[in-house]
């Protein structure tokens, strides 16, 4: 593939690609890539780059299974420099071999409108994802510098699936909660259409609540599995008429091994999670 | 200087050291290390890190006038592995030349827990900053991790200087501000002695509401200068008995000059607010 055909292939993912990619793998899971040296099968620690040879054996064990990658740049920055190369390249590796796939920076970032851009840059621009996770807390001027990137995708934090979620996101304002003021005062900002919302799987019933305020846009959903979140539950309150969900696994797939065979298992577990939501899929006429 | 006594130096950078250094220095000054090739001078450009250059001379030329420096970590991102390299230099040389500077990476994290204990990991243990800003969106499990770190600070963004600050920051619950709920509640989580705030200058009079909650914490105050706060305004309402402020300020003084005197430029505009806050600690009995 040439690099005018890529750069042409990338800056074009749309909710459209997403839905048809959905339908096609009869699979709507991220998998998320939190790579721990601490972790990750001892075997690989003698290779160059530790985090991207396991990144990119998960990759290829489990693109067929997945419609989305989601890094958390945190598990990157803890090894400085060295863990922002990793990040470079696995970002890159999803890029020019796997370009179908969408690829979420799961940074929670967000700042002033200057800084905000900033970031945006370095996500979107140097980077090449096609989205972003940011936090809502400082505002509309905080979030609208994403926004503005047309083809790539805001993911606004709502309601996270840990328990810090009920200090502040579930308080209530004149009698709606603030996870429901952020979906609806994020629903006025500049090009809106470009959002997504995280929703934590361990607040199935919530879902009623956002899909009464969101009703089309794209939910991704952490805290499945490890975090106690049901996929049944999730998917009956949460599914609409573009399936409009990106359910996320890191932990139980990533490491489901820890010996030569690693990405056999987490294939495996991938399958597991991928047959039930080709079931879900057929069940909801998709 | 060997390096176990920077070492020793460094992990015990404390609120006692801080004051002391305000003390001697009369200076609360912060400065905001928040290079962007586009306005740095045109003739740093063909160095080979154009960013640590300029924070460098920045440095050399206003350390006496200062008592922290706070590089925002998208500035740094937008340039990838490059920025990340230029962050790593500036904080290195902060640490070597000029240990007792407060050093802040202005990085507005927050995830839920394991993912926090990286970010704490990235710019506590690796990075080695003094100190970090939080996003509190997430709640107590996305802001403990940072705080478990002793001799570290953890700095909690309540009422930020941004138009958006209304969008939810000033939002009532229950007759009080979300900022107000965010400074009470984040006072019960572990070692809050840990914690500042960001408040932001514009708000001058919200500091009285600020300082009826957190009456001895640091507050860290951006928004003096371009974006319209007033040094006097915030002074009479947030000092306090360990004079407990650190007010920022960024473009004013970075982008004084933009010719080879640049560094010299900036020196005097942090010359300025250096001498009315001498004034100001002397008025109030430092």
């Amino acid at each position: 593939m040439n690099s005018v055909f890529l750069h042409h292939y990338l800056i074009f993912m749309t909710t459209e690609t997403l839905v048809k990619n959905i339908k096609a793998k009869k699979s709507f899971l991220c998998i998320g890539l939190d790579p721990d040296l601490n972790k990750i099968p001892k075997y690989l620690l003698s290779e160059e780059d530790p985090i991207f040879e396991f990144n990119k054996q998960l990759i290829d064990a489990t693109h067929h299974l997945t419609v989305a990658y989601k890094p958390k740049t945190a598990f990157y920055e803890a090894y400085g420099v060295k863990g922002w190369i990793s990040l470079e390249k696995t970002i890159n590796y999803l890029n020019l071999k796997y370009p179908e796939i969408f690829t979420i920076a799961d940074a929670k970032r967000g700042d002033i409108g200057n800084t905000s851009t900033k970031y945006a840059e370095a996500f979107f621009t140097d980077l090449k994802f096609d989205a972003i996770t940011v936090s809502p807390y400082m505002g509309i001027d905080s979030v609208e510098p994403f926004l503005n990137f047309e083809d790539k995708f805001t993911i606004l934090l709502a309601l996270t699936s840990n328990i810090g979620s009920h200090n502040f996101q579930e308080k209530m304002i004149n009698n709606t909660h603030l996870f429901e003021q952020v979906l609806t005062e994020s629903l006025k900002w500049n090009n809106a259409h470009n959002l997504m919302y995280v929703v934590g799987a361990t607040k199935a019933t919530a879902l009623i609540k956002v899909r009464a305020i969101v009703p089309n846009h794209f939910l991704l959903i952490p805290g499945v599995g490890v975090q106690g979140g049901s996929l049944e539950e999730v998917c009956k309150y949460g599914i609409n008429q573009n399936i409009g969900l990106l359910i996320n696994s890191s932990r139980d797939i990533i490491y489901a091994g820890s010996d030569l065979d690693f990405a056999q298992k987490s294939m495996e577990k991938a399958q597991l999670l991928q047959t039930k939501m080709a079931e879900i899929l057929s069940q909801n006429g998709f």
